[in-house]
């Protein structure tokens, strides 16, 4: 293979004392050649037809190299997780057994066409002492080779293994599923993308996968709702941004409250040109497209909301158990019973309580970065901070001890 | 999909309660079919020609009967991690996130002809409030059903759902290779058994895996060891269950103790009939037979070891980087240098220093019981005590709060 395995007492810890600084100023240094290799993406990307708002996404100018420096200077600034001792204790046959905090090793980031994604896993992975292979869309190819060598050689002259980045040139999908089955050599792979890239992830890898980011979320308005609060979170959560995974797709409405709270609900969707589309009550009380089974099911990313009216809290929690991807649920509601039960009955990985969903995210959740939300179970769950790129072992140190 | 996605709210808890002291007196009450059933299992596996090791493991009686129940009590007196708040921070919006252990939902076992992994799994997945789906070996078919129903049975009396525990008791390969991909339905994969039976599980799995158990482990005997604290851990090590997962399987030994300490090595050896392979130097030392690559890189799970004299500990670490499976490795030394060189240059689950390797277990560090040994990075890794049969979710409580 090879990417060779890079051994945590290589590079451990170095980014946050000396490497960040040269890193970024690497990747200053070299912008004119970044945003040469960005504007060939760029153009090859409208002759194939990409939509615009994927052009936006790949496309790098003066002031996004900026903000990617700052992002990776924020990581540098941040705690180190790496060494941190979980625990500690000595056992009665006198063996001392300390659990401690360290590097996974080499960690794969498969991406669709952001470069900024490039510098920002970096920064990150590298934080935390660990080697990265990135494999991005093919669509930002020319960018993510001219941020890399920027990054390798701010490496080399700090005479760190240049290995800790490698960036997979071949964009073919043998090469990929060749990528998601090393096992022995990939210690996790995070996807990061939309929900065809994910799945296509989790269905190939053999090595441990984190599940980010897929959210159908939903909002239920309780019974005893303060309506203004209502409406306020519900116009954060579907329209302040809708097209990423912490924004609400359904609002689920309690029957004793909707023929008040729907027309000023609909009014204020009809402010920001949000499609409504309703189940049969919902139509008997404002105009509304009527909703579909799969209406439930769809993460829109748009302004679409979808609405349904219950006659219980319970049947609000069986309406998302079922439709629900585990991401981010809420309840806005007066009764503390009501709270309760919600946050003990939906399995998600964040469940609010008179807040907006839009909240789920490492840097509002104050874990200072982010590497993805975890939607599944296993090791991480919701936003991931640095903490989530490491793992544990056990150090045992004894005088001669046997069993 | 036949098994019901069953919510922690239904079943959490219970266990510890009530539940335990019910199911516990059911297996007692019934003991008399279970053993008819374990029986006919033994019978019919003895009729295909099961190796005698394998039928010791398959067979029941009176006392293995209680050891089960007992290993059950043990497990409803330990505390419940459910619940248990990780994290509570008040940002500086006024957001309350708190971070709360919850059990995963469902947890499904792979596992091999171990009719007592069936009862020990129920519990500790019981104990978490978690539902438990088990597909155990066809070999043990008989005896799993009549325990499966004894518990059941328990479950039906206390008025739990029964679906808490299910028996696939269609045991074919097309059967549990759809099991392993029914995300969605299953949170989790734990496979319990020999390295074909994981490897099956990671290579065909789309649901997450907890990999455990595979341990091709080492002892390496330091220049500045206590060589008769060397032989002491080195015998236990190798010949106190050499079938078990902890138990190693190479010594690797500094050249200038070598010629000291080989020949009281191979006499301790010689006594419990423990046949040595040795590389070149070893074998100009002692009698042994000359060891080929395949031996380094093999988990004898026997009374075999292999030997190398290695010139330096940095080659030492180089060996073990090279053929360990990431269990438990151990030094043998003096020096503080060497120790702290050793344990934070190795990447194990458990890295010992003067102890045998045979203490990585749930019971020795302090767990109460244990799952399995997680040889993985993600979520768990070493002993799997109740926590690895958790995840968390974060519970948000604002006062209209949005961003």
């Amino acid at each position: 293979c090879q990417y060779a395995r890079t051994g945590e007492h290589l590079i451990h810890n170095l980014y946050g004392k000396v490497g960040g600084i040269r890193m970024t100023q690497e990747i200053l240094d070299e912008e004119d050649e970044i945003l040469k290799a960005n504007a060939a993406d760029v153009a090859k990307a409208k002759e194939r037809g990409m939509a615009p708002g994927l052009v936006d996404r790949l496309e790098l100018n003066h002031k996004r190299i900026e903000g990617i420096v700052e992002g990776m200077r924020q990581v540098v600034g941040l705690e180190d997780p790496v060494g941190e001792v979980i625990s500690m204790k000595r056992r009665p046959n006198g063996l001392l057994i300390g659990q401690k905090r360290v590097p996974f090793g080499v960690i794969g980031i498969i991406y669709e066409a952001r470069p900024n994604v490039t510098a920002d896993a970096f920064a990150l992975c590298f934080k935390t002492g660990n080697a990265v292979i990135l494999r991005g869309g093919s669509d930002a190819l020319e960018s993510n080779k001219a941020i890399v060598t920027a990054i390798r050689n701010g490496l080399k002259k700090e005479g760190i293994p240049e290995d800790a980045i490698s960036l997979i040139e071949d964009t073919s999908h043998e090469t990929a599923r060749e990528f998601m089955r090393m096992n022995g050599y990939l210690d996790v792979l995070i996807p990061r993308g939309g929900a065809g890239l994910i799945r296509t992830v989790v269905e190939n890898s053999t090595v441990p996968v984190i599940e980010t980011g897929v959210g159908n979320c939903h909002v239920y308005a309780d019974e005893s709702a303060d309506l203004q609060m209502a409406e306020r979170i519900i116009i954060n959560a579907k329209t302040s941004r809708p097209s990423v995974c912490n924004a609400i797709e359904t609002l689920l409405v309690h029957e004793s409250v909707a023929a008040e709270f729907l027309p000023r609900f609909a009014s204020a969707m009809a402010e920001s040109g949000t499609e409504i589309r309703g189940d049969g009550r919902t139509c008997t009380v404002i105009g509304a497209v009527p909703a579909t089974e799969e209406d439930w099911a769809t993460e829109y990313d748009d302004y679409i909301i979808a609405v349904r009216v219950v006659p219980s809290i319970e049947e609000a929690v069986e309406h998302i158990r079922r439709y629900s991807t585990g991401h981010s649920e809420a309840i806005i509601t007066s009764d503390i019973g009501a709270a309760r039960y919600f946050q003990r009955s939906i399995d998600a990985a964040a469940v609010y309580v008179n807040a907006s969903t839009r909240f789920t995210d490492g840097g509002e959740f104050g874990l200072g970065a982010e590497i993805g939300i975890s939607t599944q179970k296993l090791h991480a769950r919701g936003p991931m901070g640095l903490d989530a790129l490491t793992t544990v072992k056990f150090l045992i140190t004894g005088d001669g001890q046997v069993r």
